[in-house]
């Protein structure tokens, strides 16, 4: 059984909290902190089971009974914690991104060095059924040599103008999972990333020095082309989905839905649309990633994704943004690391 | 918050267990009663939360904390525990059928009149994302009159030969599922009852004195046809399907499976199969339906299926082995009850 | 190359003409026949590069040129020429149904017996891709043995009341179709016939004495068991679909569509309604199967679908009406022949 | 009606003669050209009803009687026929591409300027049934402003050495219909054009200088993105399918295949793979493109698809090399014309 304690008790923080104490049997949360702690939250939490809070993550970090932290904290904390978690001999979850400065999450690197400490990144759509089973077609031959890989990944709705201003930008807040996604599948890192991108959303986020739409080409080292299509609005809801080409085929997949239901009538035969909420599309796969955490700590074996799989798709964020700024291929090795 | 009693700790009395301390928030197991719980068991119940366990269910029903009874043991023990339960002044959800015996759930019927306990039959087919957006498709007008109902319910692997001994046959067993799902999707009761059906699957099935293999044509008092088709033995899978067709269209559902992963090699485009076990495929539908009932509870309305619910898919399984057994279209008005 | 003379130039006479004249190399149509021939036909005739017409069809038999012929004429004319054509020499392409009156339907099988004339009869479907890709999947054995059959069909808008009075109503009407398909997929004959049938689409089909809307179960000689829904009126248009169910798997087909566009929009996920018009469904079978008649002509072979295949639906269509009248399961045996 | 002769008896030559024997009423073949005809083709075009053949096409441009011709010749001769043929005062349908030499078009465009010729180019894909339906979709504004345009196209099989050499290389033999549906699609022209390529299919094809496999993206000049994804080779066969995304949703076509069958068993859900063979694929817009020049000329409209419709995806495939050669994104501007 892993103790653990989480930092940061908003929406992921959450999800983090139902999905230890609903799935993963071996996990019990032993603190939950937030510095907003709400009444709330606290009172959700001891109907989750949670019987301690804090407004101080320290508190956490200074308990010796806790194997294991989860940073679920703003973006811009992220690697901070995770130094202070490693330094205090914490295992951590942190989620994405560990932070947008590469120098931090150089450190965070350094720190896991020679360490026996588990550190795993949340780039939770590896977990998800869909994308898992095609990365198992992949693995299991069933594509052959892949030679293209395809991810469309299309949100909701745009965010508000204030997260806009401090997520890093689309490519760093949105585009980032599917960085990881092509890496997933691909089996190998990105050698030279192009990006065509624009604004054609919300002129806002052009006003604030961000694009909203983008088709980003990859070059990956395996020699396969990944190309990524973005945007920030799909008046449909959100569009998730990904393809694989190979010598011997392609797996692909489509949209989850809340049923199978179709309608025929006389205006046409209509199908339920994805599933809007990026909670609701991924759930399973939070609670799997955590699981995955929890048993890599108690096999002691190596989580999925470490603290590289973390630097990586920030890397070729950069680069996205650098394409986008000097309107040519950007190679990764020109990205300062 | 509703404190709830287990009676049976079975698959079906796991999976109840599972779903309230998961997804249940207004409800609480104190005690799961089994007459051959194991340490195995003890050990998983308590793993979930759950404190108190009895070898003898008469522990629950006089234990005046406990609100509620699930009622999960064999089906030959439902009718009478019911009975017990109603008189010990507790809520009720019995997993289906109530009884074979139609004196008996007349006894149960008649034990609940007048009285203000809530009773609830274990269909929980009608939770089903799937299916419950069929009917919400017809509860909304989208298919105007209801004319033709038809539901496609075929079994991965047929039963042992034990249980299907003591199952009641398949109208009894596996049928009365979809005997509910067509009064579901009808919105009114049956009038009589045509059934073609055979042993195709398994000789022993029909040594034994049963069929595996069915056409059931129904028709409702609202004037529709519903037409099931049962299998004992899909190659493919679990096929749980319907389709409602009226005036203005036609709602239909596809299977569920594990991803939506599609595979296009030289030997086709390939699909996974549908969910290949009734626990996976209708897990959700489990929780749903436990928590409507706890909520009836909580709220003090009607349950969404009362004890009337549990008895009528009985009558027309009756009614279907009387079809069988005299080669006619049978009306239910002709079933002693 | 076969001299073919039509007989009839309504509809489907016009069907086959282009047909032929499109698609079927080896058959040139000399002489087509129409009491009710007019200028504009004529003209559309000559476009189609048939050069003679006449208001009289025996012209066509007196033609020692014209080896075969089709009769395309309305349906109670349709064994009295199959008589004359036969008498005449002519190998005979005969519309469905050949007639509503098995004594008629004889003198046709009577007339044949001996002789090598090739007969056919129009039951077009059977030709067509989809349902020739489920018997192709049958016969080769890729579900096993057949179990359960299950044929939807269910037409776009009710006929008018004119044709339904001389249709010999929807069984031998429409349904006739479903007969054939049914012993297509099954590859063999009905048994016994069961139908629970009503008026739900239009009361004046009703009062005229017939019903719009069906579920018919078909017990089969192989054991298998079939069931067809018909309805008069699908508000989405022509739905046709077959389901062959066997100890192997499920071989299923879909409606056709204009094209394979799905619009995602706010309003859900909407592919186009199945072709409309009879004509355009199944504009291909149409082709396909006078192609097979002439290829049986000139190959001495026999056609794919011969008198007793013409025959056979009749019976079923006649046992059904008896079902609905004795309200009970008629065996084919019942029906004098 | 419109006489018409055709220069070029090879496998297009063919496709043209039998759509309009079997569907352009109003047009008729008086002559077919080719200077390898064979016993064989000219007995096949008597079949077709085509009386006169010829090994020179200038009898065909010599006819008086002939108003428009078709030109199925090999590409290197398209635009010296082209000349000849509009100075012959004849109206003209050519297979794409032109020519792969823009001053070649250029004299083209030029002979045209100020004339009362129809002119019509090849690009059959437009006039598909499915690619024109989400045109429609477009046109009738159902997707809003367009965002991204995809575009798969995928060959079955990798051409012959020998065709590749003088094919002009994969982007102007192949990807050019794809150029020309992207500026359908978009209803605008082309802007900007990076390709990131590779040689994954056939190493020979490497070393003839050509490359295999392509994701091209597209700066379109409404401020779209376009991205076309190419393989020489796919497994499963033909794939051909675009996508069109704005601000209201996404129009999508899936693949054509030969039925709708969907056989479930142990294995999966498997349906058919797209058609193979780009005859069978597209027979449909061969055809409905013929179809429309003729009647461009009847009702003296314009074509669908004039001259510089012709030119444009030259120009695109022209760039696309450039940007290859370059490793950087080129625009159209760049291209001397």
């Amino acid at each position: 059984m892993v103790t653990v304690g989480i930092i940061g008790a908003g929406r992921i923080g959450k999800v983090h909290t139902e999905s230890i104490c609903n799935y993963v049997r071996n996990a019990k949360i032993k603190m939950v902190a937030d510095p907003f702690m709400s009444e709330e939250t606290e009172k959700w939490l001891k109907g989750m089971g949670v019987a301690n809070t804090s407004k101080d993550y320290h508190e956490i970090l200074n308990d010796p009974e806790i194997d294991a932290v989860l940073i679920c904290s703003s973006t811009n904390t992220h690697s901070n914690i995770s130094l202070e978690a490693i330094a205090a001999g914490k295992h951590v979850f942190c989620e994405k991104p560990i932070d947008h400065d590469l120098a931090k999450i150089k450190e965070v690197v350094k720190a896991l060095e020679g360490s026996s400490i588990k550190y795993q990144v949340g780039f939770n759509r590896r977990f998800d059924h869909n994308f898992a089973a095609v990365k198992k077609a992949v693995v299991d031959g069933k594509i052959g040599e892949t030679h293209i890989i395809k991810v469309t990944s299309r949100d909701p709705e745009p965010p508000s103008a204030e997260y806009a201003a401090v997520s890093g930008g689309m490519f760093l807040d949105m585009t980032i999972h599917d960085f990881d996604m092509v890496r997933f599948l691909a089996g190998c890192d990105a050698e030279e990333i192009y990006v065509q991108s624009a604004v054609l959303v919300d002129p806002a986020i052009g006003e604030a020095g961000d694009v909203d739409t983008a088709v980003i080409t990859i070059k990956m080292e395996n020699g396969a082309i990944a190309v990524i299509d973005n945007s920030r609005r799909a008046a449909y809801g959100y569009d998730q989905r990904a393809e694989v080409f190979g010598s011997k085929g392609m797996a692909a997949t489509s949209n989850d839905t809340a049923s199978s239901v179709v309608l025929s009538t006389q205006d046409g035969v209509t199908g339920e649309k994805p599933l809007y909420f990026f909670l609701e599309r991924y759930m399973q796969s939070f609670a799997t990633e955590v699981g995955c955490f929890i048993d890599a700590i108690e096999n002691d074996t190596d989580t999925p994704l470490g603290v590289v799989d973390g630097l990586k798709p920030v890397l070729m964020g950069i680069a996205a943004k650098k394409s986008v700024e000097e309107h040519r291929p950007v190679k990764l090795s020109e990205i300062q690391y």
